[in-house]
């Protein structure tokens, strides 16, 4: 049997209905919870606008709540030959004949997936959200532990004006408040209900949009289904981009700990237990763990680049092609959430050496204040002043 | 005579010193004007808080008004030795003596070309807007001139289901103000003020920060000297960001027209005086403003993708790679807006063809609406009627 | 117990072990036999310096055939705590104790890791060659069945001049060949043996690393061991540019293929067999698989883009960074692999329409060539011929 | 009057005209020169063919040679409204009246810029060549001064073992001289004649096109027209892989000269005349140099990017798209030029504190050496060697 949706009897090549398959069967568990949710609301609608009987509407609700608590509990797996639409279907089918065969009454897959993926983005973000928060956190504790330590600030990797350690830790705070402000926009942005656009050019029956777009939470409706399909990878785009921003500040906090806590410097200290060692060297201890962190800014830029790329240069209306956007945003979520929840635990880890950081603090570094008190005392012209001072230091 | 503000008297090498100074002299006509408000705003604060005598303030202001006059009448240049910020210290300097030496007393050129950026982007921002209004204007014409015509909606590149030059046009329209809220959100991330944050650890004066932010029309400011230094790159990358969506819409439209005027369509009609001739062929009507309209996303894209890899693997304060963000984003903002200047001229040209359109309302088109009609009239289930439809296609 | 090669005694935080050791398990089952061949060359030299006694040499080379076999044959796993380097260690310790214990002599994980990469790298690139050869035998074939088929050739997605299945074809094929001699330049380049180079410094042993070299069939050792790891990213960006250059000719046949086979000019004529259908409009026959080919095109320049950003703006010297590139790699070659398999499919079932491509010769097409007929016939400079073409088709 | 070479007597827009030739003039002057080289050849042949009698082909020729002479003398210059191929065109108008509107005879300008950009690319990579060449002795002579100096190598940024200036130095000539080698296979992959494939489906007349070929020093034909068109923007982006190849170890060299410098380590010394100071700091001394050669890295890597995105999705044959891959290339040739320039005279300059670098060397750095000796001394084997090392660094 040929699981697929518009089997029409005759025998694809199997070859290329692998590759056409690809890996949807894995990726979709990340979706079906939500596809069975857009299901049931959608199915309620048909019952609203007297497609569907509300005893048949009752069927398939309860079938769908039992599908999702098989997800759940780990007891259903989406075959190789099927993507979490076609399992839905299959699932609902077994269960119920014909009316299974009737739950894609009004939906298109193009409008079912879009649907999916906003409930599972969403969801997302929120999580996204509430790791930069517990970052946050632990950068605010890790400030009222260490605030006060002064330690040099450096510009063009060279010693440059004091600095604190509550100074370095509030630009990352502020940064990542400033990323919780562009999440939120694009949060808002996404936050269109697309069910009912159909393959991308509406649907020929009276849908309530409305209904299933409350049912589900969206704000609105997303009411143009040509727009419902160009958005797709659009949207994903500008998700990305916001992840890539919070990859932005984790690349920079684990580039200055690199640094940091060289020998060299011991301003920061690694507890050993979040560091590893070397397969050859007995007294290595490696920050792995701030490399990994650092590197996985570029996935995700990567990421952000091949959605931007795989969408350019097509034509309205759906094409395959962006059906590989799901994995790049599914994998940027994993990966931005891991290392959301890894730097929080270093930083709760992180050491700050006061004596190493006061040692430090060397003259130089108050050349500038210098400056300024010369030309406070002797009403003496900035560039002058600064010249005096200069000479000191050549 | 060395223009650098930094001369210590000895003689940098050449090569080396031109490679540094790069192409600033021409990229800084575009801020010059901003640096000498920012300064202008400065300085009226240095004497509020005491530091220039208000006849010091008069003077200097005045010479800035008068700089500013020059530029915008064409009559100043910076030289090729010199940034906007020392070319305009340098005048001020030759003019007032003395007086010029301290304008620069309170701020790093860090926190200067912050400023000024930040000053030119929302003027940028602003100018972007208004072309995507009309650009939005033109398309709402367009549809209200052909909105009525039916033509086919694609779906992989193949006849789908009935669209309307409505629905299409209407897409462009949507999207388009999906990225006025994008900006927007953006226009809020930038809009603090940076100007006090000196070299990115302060500046060891009583500076009033809130003073010269509200001068300078900004929402607030950005108080952590860290993070003002860590932004540049990162809001830069979000701003190209919301360009690089825009350019997706042109690129999608451009694609869409080149598609739908091919003479084997013809749907659209590209007026002669929009198109280009061939070297060889003396038949052709070639659409290069589609193709460039299309092409120029991906310098955007590249452009954002230059900017979130300079910016990464560095440790925080001021690293000299970010000042190559400064041209990529200037660069950006004029592709942006010749494009969205040209891609409005284009819609208010294009024909539509509507006797074309009609001819290509072949009947497959109306298979999907047909399968419906099946099983709204023999209550059979949805794939059953799918079914009964595909043989007549097969 | 604690699997890692560098244990120390105390217990590493669970959450960061585990973003260390991501799913190197999985990935580095692509690479353990490689890995295997490497020791069994490295234990042999160790052998022929008298730090291994025959009799261990024997041992060890005895276990580590077993062990290929057992990978070979399915049964042997990474555990989720391993990568390949630690599993053989561990399996070879278990099964010989002490001697076990001694096969990381004169290695460390840096170099043992390039070396099977390499090695890696070497066998995927002959399996790219060959299914390179096998496309363009099927290109070869397709074009003896069709070449000599006249069809419309386009510039500017409009008519330009005539073309026919052999030219386009041809092309292909060319394109094609002039990627085999880049994939060369690059296997030349990577055939450099990097054992021997330890953790990027050298061995403080008496290594003959000539010896294992030849074992392995490497054409030379990589001798300075700085360079061996400067060059891992480096070397794979240069592989996996390669591997988009074939993507980029399959992205554009694909394209063409799409346009090609619309209903609307039905040159080609793609089987049902590969196309895929839709889940609401049953008379749809979707190039899916044309699509999917066009669109990891992008998939694959993102991977070298990834690779090129992740070893950016780092010093010299192993970083972990650069671990992340062995994924990067990974997918991209079974990427490429994939489609090129399925591209030869493709054009092995593609079918030209013979008289649809006839009737699509129209005159414009013959433009260029009535221009040199008037400048020869009448002597007239090619700009007046060409003028007077031109108003024909006005 | 309209300068273009299609002029059909009716008025193209302005604006849309404007953005279509874009910055074609200023661009051009980098071609000028190869298009006129390229279109005496294809005169000299036209002559052979019996097209041009020899008389038209001596005249024409003379007046090439003219041209050549006053764009090498700076007193040609092409217009705002015209790119190189129409300026050589209306300047022989102009001089020879009817003859000079036959030297399109047998080309299109797609054919025609083709050829330019080859041969303009063969002498560019020359000069690159010739560049790494000056670097690779820049290198040899900072090696002969400091290579016997020892000093820490690095891993995970943090101490690993015993390096040299000699093997460092020498990791950086390895590398350049495997990009020589890569760039030899790109030299070879562009050496193919395109003059007379016409607009990408030939030329109807019976050209020599082996004659241009070997007149212009090409290797040989490329004989397929519509593979001309199709590696326009392939062998750009081979060609601007390989300078980014090359930026590559100019980003590690400035990344290790930056950290090496930094007084905490001291082992690099970065003499004053090539430092730039601060506005605001007195002490500052600056390595932008390294900073701006490093950024560059990003730069290109984007231009190939751009380059490889452009070209995408497009179909076979000219597409507007790709004549703006010509400012790209441009500006990474003009970019890895001006860097390797700068990076010469960088290592030129650069000194080693053989004091400081003597001081780095510390014990850990011989734990290896250590843990080889015990298991030697004592027959232990390696692994508990290392563990019986490794305490002493707990």
């Amino acid at each position: 049997m040929n699981p697929t949706l518009w089997n029409k009897g005759f025998k694809p090549n199997q070859a290329i209905h692998q590759f056409t398959i690809g890996n949807d069967n894995e990726l979709d568990m990340h979706l079906i919870i939500y596809d069975c949710l857009a299901t049931k609301a959608h199915i309620e609608m048909l019952g609203k606008i007297k497609i569907l009987t509300s005893e048949e509407v009752k069927q398939v609700t309860f079938e769908l709540d039992e599908l999702i608590q098989l997800v759940q509990t780990g007891k259903f797996e989406i075959t190789k030959e099927e993507d979490c639409h076609t399992a839905i279907e299959n699932f609902l089918t077994k269960k119920l004949g014909d009316i299974g065969k009737n739950v894609h009454t009004g939906r298109s897959r193009n409008d079912q997936v879009l649907t999916a993926l906003r409930l599972y983005y969403q969801d997302e973000l929120k999580a996204v959200k509430n790791l930069c928060l517990e970052f946050i956190a632990a950068l605010e504790n890790f400030k009222k532990q260490h605030g006060s330590i002064e330690f040099p600030g450096y510009t063009h990797m060279r010693k440059a004006m004091p600095s604190s350690i509550d100074l370095w830790t509030s630009a990352f705070v502020d940064s990542m408040e400033d990323n919780l402000q562009l999440l939120k926009a694009v949060e808002t942005l996404i936050n269109q209900c697309p069910l009912g656009t159909g393959a991308g050019y509406g649907i020929p029956l009276n849908l309530d949009r409305e209904f299933t777009a409350k049912k589900l939470g969206f704000q609105k409706i997303q009411s143009n289904p040509i727009y419902a399909q160009m958005s797709r990878g659009k949207f994903e785009s500008s998700l990305v981009h916001v992840l890539s921003q919070i990859m932005f500040d984790l690349n920079k906090l684990s580039n200055d700990s690199i640094l940091f806590s060289m020998p060299e410097f011991s301003y920061f200290e690694l507890p050993k237990n979040i560091c590893t060692g070397s397969s050859i060297m007995p007294q290595k201890q490696n920050p792995d763990v701030l490399e990994l962190l650092r590197a996985k800014y570029h996935l995700v830029t990567g990421f952000e680049f091949q959605i931007k790329n795989i969408t350019g240069n097509l034509i309205s209306g759906y094409n395959r092609d962006i059906q590989l956007t799901k994995e790049l945003v599914i994998n940027s979520f994993q990966v931005t959430k891991e290392c959301l929840q890894v730097v929080a635990i270093f930083i709760s880890n992180l050491k700050v050496d006061k004596k190493r950081c006061q040692i430090a603090m060397t003259k130089e570094l108050f050349a500038t204040e210098e400056t300024y008190s010369l030309m406070q005392k002797y009403d003496m012209p900035f560039r002058e002043a600064y010249q005096k001072t200069a000479k000191k230091f050549l």
